[in-house]
């Protein structure tokens, strides 16, 4: 397969094709830019998508720049609107960095990457710079962008400095010279005004690719750590395993098709067999990737214990203790006291919603009372367990 | 007369008048900001207006801040589309900044002005700063402004920057801490720009008051230097004296209104008596203001000879030579060489319409043969006028 065959396998768009193959035949490395923000540096299996598409860039003998957005995070939300945005700190960068570098490395090559910060050229910018940067971008083209458009619409308010947040990321292609920039799909607007950009600066326009967003294992939102449908590539085997178990056929093939390094031929012999058999080949595949074949293989193992063989357990089975009052306790508070329910209330709708058991036997009363100094086997859910001793 | 009531005269709008009423029974001096663009150190009579103003301000014992927008004047047009706005130095600023100063001094109590320049604090800004100060206003207040509106509507492209520009203007108020600004009509919106802003820097909200924008000697257009409608208050006393007796009767009571010292009183007893002795009065005033009484009194008196008594000449009559060749020059040509025509095609058009007479008598042939060695009184319309001596 020509490099240009295996660069376009799973990307959404390529502005444009023809650029590319030029820009290929150039025979230099080329600068390939993503772009990553620095408030949430955990990966999860939908940023590795676009890493190993990087991946891939690197394999062909092309330098990727891993670019940390701190300029903006280190600014957090400035109209105070979104308290998940708090300003950071330079060492909570530095470290959100190390973070992020640690887990980026499980796909991408140490030494063909370039970790670059762009507060190391917006910082340095004067209040003139951005206005000579500003001119050259109008407001027209940023408010036609689809979620721009739709608040004006809808009479929600924009921020005048949301409108220079483009204009810095397009900046960053100029800074850094970049030949490429790839991104989710939902970025194909920023990445484009880092291409008019370029050309404004005199500068040969990067070619922009973007690739999916990966649906969560609830197969509906995109993959968000916030949403709780996420797969964290720092997960624990058994987690990621269990985790990848629990999607639905229709979204197994959607992973194969953007996650597993199966070849084409490989995915379609695979439909052929049974769809449970597939869903535990793309867990193992992707438990190894992050962790080892020997965890993949363990993971599996005891997957099959709890749950492919009916009543099995898995091997470590924490110890929790719960607090008495008056040498008893009832079942609800106990599922609270032992973390096995976030609430009371929460413990009690999963008692009568016949998710509990108490020894291998399902409760079906959240007032049950327990006595002090016993210790039972205590299973919510699939996968929640531990062995609780009323203290 | 109360001081509420002498500031409220003249002004087209005040935002608002109880807190302009509270903030002056404060009883300390108030700091009054109006801010002059130093690409045109010019002044006409149109920025008199606003001067004559912030001079009564003055009068009432308050700060008036003379205000040098060198910030954006230093940048220029950074989209290149302006011609007419080029980077100002630094140096071009300061001079700049003298030629207003000494023109504004004849208006304004140097004791109780303070100049300041904006670049002091803007240029001192950081990108990041940019972003904070962006953050405090929606896209949405900006491009109601009338002006966008109308751009966005036709398609017309807004940089950018354009709308960073009002914020700007506004934070010049935050940062001194002004308790009033003023401006022409035309400016209300960035005043009021500066009044959103202070509030959101929790200061108190700047007292916005405009004046109407002063129309130029045609009664047409606002009053500006490239529109040639403007009387430039540095211009020779004849010259000033001759543009004010050229307006219209109406635009003359306009100017009595916004220009003259004289009270209700006194403009009422002019309005009873004959129009062109008001206009001689309202040219003497304005004269005697920008040069001296003798000055106007001169003007006067040469205007008279001129044209009040049919065919008299003005006392200075300036000598001019007009090369020959083969002994021999043409009309049209001499009119061009004696510099009382910007060129022969202009000098034909002049002889034609009758506005050119030599030694007395109409002259009505371009072409007309001139000897050499002949000195001639020449006459172009009603005030320019040369002897003209052919070489």
């Amino acid at each position: 397969m020509s490099a240009i065959d295996q660069l376009r396998r799973g990307t959404v768009q390529i502005v444009d094709e023809s650029e590319l193959a030029a820009r290929l035949a150039e025979g230099r490395p080329l600068r390939v830019k993503v772009g990553f923000d620095p408030t949430a540096p955990d990966i999860h299996l939908g940023h590795t998508v676009l890493m190993r598409k990087m991946r891939q860039w690197q394999d062909l003998g092309h330098e990727v720049i891993f670019l940390i957005g701190d300029f903006t995070a280190m600014i957090g939300d400035p109209t105070g609107r979104n308290a998940t945005r708090p300003p950071l700190t330079r060492e909570q960068v530095l470290a959100n960095a190390e973070t992020y570098k640690t887990q980026a490395f499980k796909v991408l090559d140490p030494a063909r990457t370039r970790v670059e910060f762009n507060a190391t050229w917006l910082a340095a910018m004067t209040a003139a710079d951005v206005v000579q940067l500003a001119a050259r971008y109008t407001v027209a083209r940023t408010i036609e962008r689809e979620d721009f458009a739709k608040r004006l619409r809808a009479g929600l308010p924009i921020s005048t400095h949301e409108l220079l947040y483009p204009l810095f990321q397009a900046y960053d292609s100029v800074a850094l010279r970049a030949d490429v920039e790839m991104g989710g799909n939902d970025q194909l607007f920023n990445l484009m005004v880092g291409r008019d950009l370029m050309r404004s600066y005199g500068l040969p326009p990067q070619i922009v690719m973007t690739v999916p967003l990966l649906e969560g294992t609830d197969g509906v939102d995109k993959m968000s750590k916030s949403l709780g449908n996420h797969v964290g590539v720092d997960e624990p085997p058994r987690e990621m395993f269990g985790k990848l178990m629990s999607i639905s056929d229709a979204l197994m093939w959607r992973y194969y098709e953007l996650l597993s390094s199966c070849t084409a031929d490989a995915i379609t012999a695979l439909r052929d067999g049974h769809p449970m058999e597939a869903k535990f080949a793309l867990a193992h595949e992707i438990v190894a990737r992050f962790h080892s074949e020997d965890a993949a293989r363990a993971a599996r193992e005891e997957f099959l214990r709890m749950f492919g063989r009916g009543a099995g357990l898995p091997d470590e089975i924490p110890e929790r203790t719960a607090p008495s009052r008056d040498g008893k306790i009832g079942l609800a508070a106990l599922l609270k006291e032992a973390g096995l329910a976030p609430s009371t209330s929460e413990a009690i709708r999963l008692v009568r919603q016949g998710a509990v058991e108490i020894d291998g036997q399902r409760a079906d009363d959240p007032k049950a009372q327990m006595r002090a100094g016993a210790t039972h086997l205590v299973k919510v859910g699939k996968r929640r367990h531990a062995r609780v001793t009323i203290a």
